[in-house]
């Protein structure tokens, strides 16, 4: 439960959201991974996906900046539980930033090329149980 | 994200774990399955993980109840992501007894019998981030 590949692999994806560098996120998922993009609503499949990650990029003004806080990562075989506090912030271009902390979760699996990549991934966490779809 | 064949395994293996039915209960997971003991300590396999579960049970004086509330599944290709309000409650044979509710996460693949069985099965879910190892 200590450092992990798994790591390196979210940090950068979280840098390529950021540059809106969406070719570059689409390495760090599965063919068939699903993305929850709001409470009640996932987008499946890497065409979705893309699709999601600029709308939240528009959404959020091209101002998302993401960034990974303490992390566990939890393996059985050829796949991995993780739970990792990502801090979410978006200024909107305004004097009142939004910042968020929130304890994600995703799910990794580990291919034929030993790379992990990203099957689920549910940055709003068990906050899914209390939040109303959307 | 409704109701979905994996809730019936975990009511199963939950009531398999509260009639101390350790054999029934080996059913639900993986051969590889990690199961998060305490927080910093996990058992791997169906031989550990069995013997994780008889030493909880005798912790818990053999009074250990443990029921589920609300579910949310993610699916993604053969995997699923689970997050589960788990109800512990334990009245270790007094008038004191001990109620807690916790935001499980569980990984589940689905197998070539296209049962889904557990990978991964961490109670304790993100508040492992906050809990210092056991």
């Amino acid at each position: 439960m200590h450092t992990h590949p798994i790591n390196a692999m979210i940090a950068a994806a979280n840098d390529a959201i950021n540059r809106e560098d969406f070719d570059a996120a689409m390495d760090f998922y599965t063919d068939d991974a699903t993305l929850v993009v709001v409470p009640g609503r996932a987008a499946n499949g890497k065409t979705e996906i893309r699709k999601a990650l600029a709308a939240l990029a528009e959404h959020f003004q091209h101002t998302l900046y993401v960034t990974q806080g303490d992390t566990i990562v939890i393996e059985a075989g050829d796949t991995a539980l993780v739970i990792a506090q990502t801090n979410v912030r978006a200024n909107m271009k305004s004097a009142s930033p939004s910042l968020e902390t929130r304890n994600a979760n995703y799910v990794f699996r580990r291919g034929a090329d030993d790379k992990w990549r990203c099957m689920v991934d549910n940055s709003y966490g068990a906050a899914l149980l209390a939040l109303p779809p959307v």
